[in-house]
């Protein structure tokens, strides 16, 4: 049972809702009498000392706005045990009995170690636009950037059928292909490429050669990072094809913007419920969501394990292309 | 089970996503070789004959449009045995053997009714953004309006803060709270006025006053068209509070608009599903979503119930407020 | 000359680009190694003595931010020659030696009186989504506002296509159709109707009727608040015509979002200009755009004379109608 | 004077706006009393006869897309003149009079040929998203594509302030840098680099460097294609500052979208005044605006000059950087 304070961070690439999970963490835990500390830049501030104490105004006027007010950043130091060791005095001074982490993977095994070496409790939130934390459906953030890749697949419809070109557009997920899958079948693109599942290069180009000469008008392909390099493959799908290819490559546009409401909502309910599971004693937890509901998922065995692509995500893709 | 056609109607107030609905009805339908008749106008469309073949490129390049392209109109006549009896001639002389119905909770029911009398298979999809029809958590257009809406209260939200004002903002929902509330609580609203919760209007303009008093620069008041006229809960509040007050009411602007990823994706899973199992041999089912997944619920069960909003977002708006 | 110290403020509605303005006057003065201080919410700051000194970081992240970061209030008080003495006396104690007020034509009226009752140098700076100010083409925040609405007739054409209803969105402008004008046309409505022009409701009526006789799906009408009440329009309409119709009523929505390129570009070189201008001893000018052109306008005259509607837009409505 | 019939085409890069500038051409000409053809594809449909007779209705709902309805493609058959001898023929066999072509200044070259080596009237319009062709401010596009653009600066600020990183931002622009300047300063870069600027990258890099040590938290550069590629660029400066550098390609993105109020207006002014012009016996013209006006530009004049940079735009971004 946590009575004085906990402390709150964002950590590792930023993605739209983490603000509205610490405004959930921060007015939760004053509701219920804990005060609650903010730590820059994420585990950089931890050890740089860089924490300051957060009040229900501190989180006004943030549920809207993409990145994150707290920072975040990356400390090679952290990892080592030495750099964690200093991290923890800087929260044991101020009293802090308990961290809420907001981050993907990375930031959750940082997380892990600093529990098992100080034993602080520590709760967990699956914080990436990637969706690719193991034990949970959603990570807070891929609603809203499914969405802007959608918004611009649809800006790209507009002018792919005005000429008769290919389209790719490169889309973040270096392991995960998540992203590119729901955005690639959401927006209607031909061909999504993605790193879990192997694609023929050859295959594809003759295919959309034989639909070009029987007058259709465009192809658009999403790729993941992971899966390769958007303007290699337009050079590649150029030259194999003989159509003029045009390559989008969107980078951190996809990780800005203003969350949706299910990224606001789900963060929202994730923040009231990591501050209060810590409060009332929890520790080495992630919660996420399974089946629409709120579940707890057990930190040490959601970062050892790999979440893997939906295989109903790529038969979709399969069957609409 | 149905070797040669079926049909497909939109009905009732449309919804962003009906399109990628009857788009995944099309292309699933003549993927398992059967023919697809597309009902204009709803149950007016049926009874005066209005019926087109509809092939796969009937169906291209509408994913991202908002409306339904086959369009919808309220048809009295259809509400008599005898229209309802006219209509079913014109679906069996084109040899229609089953028919997918989109729509809200008026719209299945003239589909339940049909199913009683004449015996033709029914699918009916659940197309409201009202998110009111039982047995899903889900409906077809529900994640778009609430986003639209989100995006007027970040509008007001610039504008008020900048103001010493009481903003109102009138969202849909006749008989259901769901959208006025997913969208005040994930666009911070201080207050979400719903038909299913009794509010204090005295005590809320107390509120207001007194947070005024303490230095509070806005609020900003969601309210479902059932629980009240926007227009006139200005007057009032303006008249008790004293504090400027400013009324936005949204109209059909809330069923409009490019379809989000998620209504996009939801519609998709279920226009597959449905033109599955009616061509399967299934009848008097309605398709949704609970928990995540694709479910089936009895069609008579599904009219003659009335969902409940959900308490826990109850909860979550007054601690939120 | 000035220098040691300017103020800025905004006042009135306020309107999007205000804040572009304001970066602008005050990053311009501070290069020109003069003092900037900003009066909170208007002439109501001015007469509490709500004032602060300014900095480049006080204006920074706020170019892309609707609404005014100093705020803006009503100030019955500023009315009285005692209230504006008590105004400039809260500024000459700083040592203030001009002033830049962004606003409307109330706004402008206010600064013209201080002017000639205390002989403070002011710079006026047209901030009103109702494009009303004479002597200048433009008034930040007319575009981002008038985008906002086209953006509303998009969700209601795709909604109104799909049945067939008559759609009537109001919008502001209480005397000045500039904004219903250049909505309407841009965004394809039927119907303009504005102060500026009488309109014969059953001539439009009967025209309607004719229309959807003849297979029209829907018309859109779009009325300045100042031709005419929405809501009550819809039912006289409805009543004229026996067609369904439907009312938004866009409200502040309207003077929120993230401010359009030209409003951002505009706001900044007028804010540039007045800053300059003010430093270098002028007074009693607005500064405004005229044929694309920065343009400077005499303060007294531009508060007493009035700006017609441009009867091209007129015109150019009629024929598209 | 033009009695029986028009053709119109789109050529070159498509842009947003020319459905709206092809809608006004369409209805001017038909309440004129003059036929219109649309020639699809632009030169590759003229050539192989590809024309279609439009109606009021082949217009209508066009206004809000971007893109172009009736396609454009690259067409080197046309470059000689016996291409183009066999395009009049096409146009002269149905009657057609006189030609709108809506495009860059490439499309337009193509005109001038066509207009010298067979004398039909041409008027053309300015379609491009550079806003570089000679003798007018203004080309249809280029407001949608700077708003885009900011768009997607908005974005990267939310993340870019979460953490401390350069973002490079490639847009289009290879001759002209009017696209980058403008959407760079009002979007707030930091840098803006351009054709028609030299820039020195070391001084770039070394002055980031030192603001970076300065506690500034990140740094945004838009870079217009024809200055080097977005991706290089990334690499040297990261290596230069050893600061993480991420880069955003938006490509095609750029050219989509629903047209702003502004492209939506002055494309209409523009269709309208071409088919005016044409009809009343003009040719060789190329319509576009200065300073707030319709301006006539004679055609030839516009391909041969090239259209230098604004030196104010070029200066703010300095003030402003």
């Amino acid at each position: 049972m946590i009575k004085k304070a906990i402390a709150i961070m964002t950590s590792g690439g930023d993605s739209p809702g983490m603000n509205a999970a610490a405004r959930a963490v921060v007015r939760t835990a004053l509701y219920e009498g804990v005060q609650v500390y903010g730590i820059k830049d994420g585990y950089d501030g931890m050890l740089k000392d860089d924490i300051i104490e957060l009040t229900s105004r501190s989180v006004s006027d943030i549920i809207q706005r993409g990145g994150t007010f707290l920072g975040t950043a990356r400390c090679p130091e952290f990892k080592t045990p030495e750099g964690r060791r200093k991290g923890y005095e800087n929260l044991k001074k101020r009293g802090v009995e308990g961290l809420v982490i907001i981050g993907g993977d990375g930031s959750l095994t940082g997380g892990s170690l600093l529990s098992k070496e100080t034993g602080i409790p520590i709760v967990g939130l699956p914080g990436t636009i990637d969706n690719d934390v193991w034990g949970t459906d959603y990570t807070i953030g891929c609603d809203t950037a499914a969405n802007t890749i959608v918004d611009a697949l649809n800006k790209l419809r507009d002018t792919a059928s005005a000429h008769r070109r290919i389209m790719i557009v490169e889309v973040m997920g270096h392991k995960s292909g998540w992203l590119a899958m729901e955005s690639g079948i959401a927006g209607g693109a031909e061909y999504v490429l993605v790193p879990e599942v192997k694609y023929d290069l050859d295959q594809m180009c003759e295919d959309i050669k034989a639909q070009y000469a029987a007058g259709k008008r465009y192809s658009i392909i999403v790729i993941a990072e992971g899966a390769g390099d958007g303007m290699g493959l337009g050079k590649i799908v150029e030259e194999k094809t003989g159509i003029d290819t045009r390559v989008s490559v969107l980078g951190h546009i996809q990780r800005g913007g203003s969350p949706t409401v299910e990224d606001r909502m789900k963060a929202s309910m994730l923040g009231e419920k990591a501050a209060l599971a810590l409060i009332s004693g929890a520790s080495d937890v992630v919660f996420g969501f399974e089946q629409g509901k709120v579940v707890s998922i057990n930190l040490f065995d959601s970062v050892n394990n790999k979440k893997t692509l939906d295989p109903e995500l790529v038969r979709l893709a399969r069957v609409l292309a």
